[in-house]
């Protein structure tokens, strides 16, 4: 099963991924889960990043609030795909993280998703259509989200997760 | 050889991905340019968003300037990757493109590059990156790009270009 | 009775429109609710642009939040005017979507209102001033809307409906 | 012949509206052009907008930097439809002035369009959309520009003008 | 005893101004509160304009929010000096307010002070501040009332309407 | 001849008050101008504030660009009214200076205006608006500017100048 | 032991200092908390400024909401390192402190930190890596911080109380 | 000598750093300058960052645009004082390396300066204000440098390194 890596700033991060944390074993893909700073756990950040292949991970995504550094630090150490999740913390309520993010220098992209909510449930649907190029399977899967996704105009992930089965 | 499709919506935004026209071919990637408004050729681009997969695309690359729709409509039509580059056009410079283009709705992600030409550039990386996991020869080529970045610190394409071979 | 389309992203919009959906009726024009999303309901939510001028619809009115693209999408398969109303909704609380709606192209206007309730509830009035070029009726709700408020100064809505009659 | 009024606060802001300018006739609307502002020449403002009815005027259109309060003030001493288009002027660049026309309060809504040239130029569709509900001949030009934007993608107004004949 | 007079766009901002309808008095100075909009009752607004010299008023306070208009509309009817101060409503909390106000052109200035209740409170203390020179046993209180903050830092009105006496 | 003070942060903001500077004779004022920096010259500012009543100055403005305090600082030490003027300086364009200025706490008001030339033109208005209140022969001078404005609209320094005679 | 001035212009900002008013201590360092008002109390801030020397103290911390002028105009009178901490009070939330604060112009540094708690409590780790390299008995503590932070991930401020022993 | 390291992510950021390159010798401060990119070369970053102490070096300051990460990844590895410096670049100028340098979390302060030149001379004595504290020579320079500032008001660097000796 393939297998993505969500690596967050802090715990207190952890719900807003909820409806993520359901979307990824429901489109058949594997997520590990670490706390991890940027700036006060740096090495084991580094070490997340550089390991990530060895354990068979082909997709990391980071969320970060406030001078949000974690996705570039990783995306600087890796050639596998990067997704940003810009969290909402006051006072900017993810403004500063989404710049922090978004606006990386030549040469280390990162693929910053929307500030909050949105963009961690974004972060599973992004991946997977990532590895979804290369896992055939997960197609299908995306292709039925799309359908529950016309049929219920809203995403409620009660029936997204009945649709996908 | 692995195939993307970038997408932007005037003539006038090809000048800011010139960097990444060079990268695409030394990444061993094709790319097929197309210009296309969400608003102004609606049917056009939904029809580049929906046949895209049977002209072998895997990832499509959007640039838009102002109230830059263009990667979120190509992007409710397709289940491939989509990458947005908001386009730093006046009078607001590219920041609300890439607002409008970042803060997209649960269910349909785009992964938002910086505005301008950082993210044009990043672009052809980005999709290189989530192209090498299903191409492994795509894998050295940035490795050597990571190395040569590492030691030329700044991102100059005739460096890059030469490194990459 | 003439008639307007007010589609909304979602649901939840629905209550910022309160107002509005009183005033409608009030002004003597019929209104048709539909809830679409740009992003998850495409197929959708071209059917209701291009569908329409078919159903006696004369203006459309798009309630959206975030990357709020939704106005756009609609004006760009329809030459009927199109209103947009962005909806103040966390984390940027209707900034993104303001953007999102006024900064459009050359060539496909949206007549973008104040983000949160005081659009939602002008585009009713906007509807009538434009309806009302045709159906002179509506002329004279509007000059007796506008005595109503030199009299109240304050906009509250059940002064307004009786004052209107 | 229908008729919209052009009000500018200055005349250094008519060349931004050289595109719109041209679009009027080609789309059958006469325009008459009117300096005057809100602040310095509030008198003239005033009856501008209360006079426009008896000059057979059905749209107007105002444009304005800075704290643009133009088309509001306008908007508060006419039922006519009032579009508003933020000017691009330093040190800003229509960043304020989009804001002050965007958010006006319940009862007096303002249609506010993009900063710059891409509303200037919107200004005139848009209004020959409100105008063609109560003119047919002009929903023709307006099927038509549609064709002709979604031929050549960019809006070129040589070639607007040509294919409006 | 000389006079001020406030106008605010709503009944609701009154809560605001508490503290500054305090600090008149104490100041010796009598302030004519009145309610109207600059967009809701147009025709009010100016009446208070310019009716304001033959009532004995010499500063004129506007206090609104959203596309502040207010301030400035009632700056192009007089020539007394008016205070503008920014209500912060939601949704962008007296940001908007506050370019919508300050950023007047050339000609016709606003006096703006700061979003919110500091504004609220310094709108009394600036119009003493402006009749002091006239009034020279304003001059006494304004000194006082220097010495009171000097002392206490802090900005209680209790403390300071009992340092004023 | 009533008198106000003038203080620039810099040499280089002097030709942004060119207008302003020809305005105050025009309309009976004196003014005197001072270069000093709240922050690098703070001793020579604090006795600017605190001198200007033993010279005869009623009003002071005062321009400055980033972080802008020195009407701030000054508005600390004297209790005549005190004008600030955001100076558009890169690389944020007076949006820094305007939010300096304008968030004044409770206590202590400047009265901001716009930033840029705008402000700096209207500063002198403003100055002369308040002095008009003790000086009657200033206000024939604000009552004719308004005439010179309404009649041409723009606001040509000449113009104004020659009509102030 | 090493000293630091932490000046406050209100009260009620000192709850936000909680964390870094444990932290000082246990790091050996003195802390002495004043409130002053830049602005209300211009005298006693300039007295703290100039004493501080005479008082043992090496770093000022200066913490302010609004036009935050506190760490700046003590700047003014100092040559010890100050450091400001924007506060985020309504209706801006620190955006406008964080400005005012940072945007210095040459010759007179203000180290400014986050907005909100982030930046309070990091304006005790920023001294006391300051005064570290002149007491290196702080060094000791600060890798000890370092090492705390790596194996917590979060910054708990038990955790880190309990670790620095 | 006390020593410092300045760290650019880019050879084009060192003209801003023109007038501190001249300030750090005659404040009697030695500069090492390296070119090194938080992202395109992370390892010799942080090499630069914990090699640091090995050299004698005692402040770091750090100089970045865009997602301006370079300050806050060097601070992570480091007990030393980090000052950073925005630089301002296309298309946002500095207000994102503004925000990604300023809104570090807790337990890893950047001490943020203005973003452009003014922020990359300041970082010179800001770093000479910090050494003072354990270098007493370096206290006259900086006591020298106010009474020049005082008497030319301006910050002219030929005047300030004549005025230093």
């Amino acid at each position: 099963m393939p297998k993505v890596l969500l690596v967050l700033g802090s715990n207190s991060d952890l719900p807003l991924f909820g409806d993520a944390l359901k979307l990824w074993p429901a489109l058949g893909i594997e997520v590990q889960v670490e706390i991890s700073s940027a700036h006060r756990s740096p090495q084991r950040t580094l070490e997340l990043a550089t390991g990530a292949p060895g354990q068979g991970i082909e997709v990391i995504i980071a969320g970060a609030g406030g001078a949000a550094h974690l996705a570039g630090v990783i995306a600087a150490h890796t050639i596998l795909p990067v997704i940003g999740v810009p969290i909402n913390v006051p006072p900017f309520n993810g403004f500063d993280s989404l710049l922090a993010m978004a606006q990386m220098p030549k040469g280390v992209p990162v693929a910053t998703l929307a500030a909050g909510e949105f963009g961690a449930t974004n972060s599973a649907i992004l991946s997977a259509q990532i590895l979804a190029l290369k896992y055939p399977q997960i197609q299908g899967k995306l292709t039925r989200l799309k359908e529950i996704m016309e049929q219920n105009v809203a995403f409620k992930i009660d029936a997204v997760l009945a649709g996908l089965g």
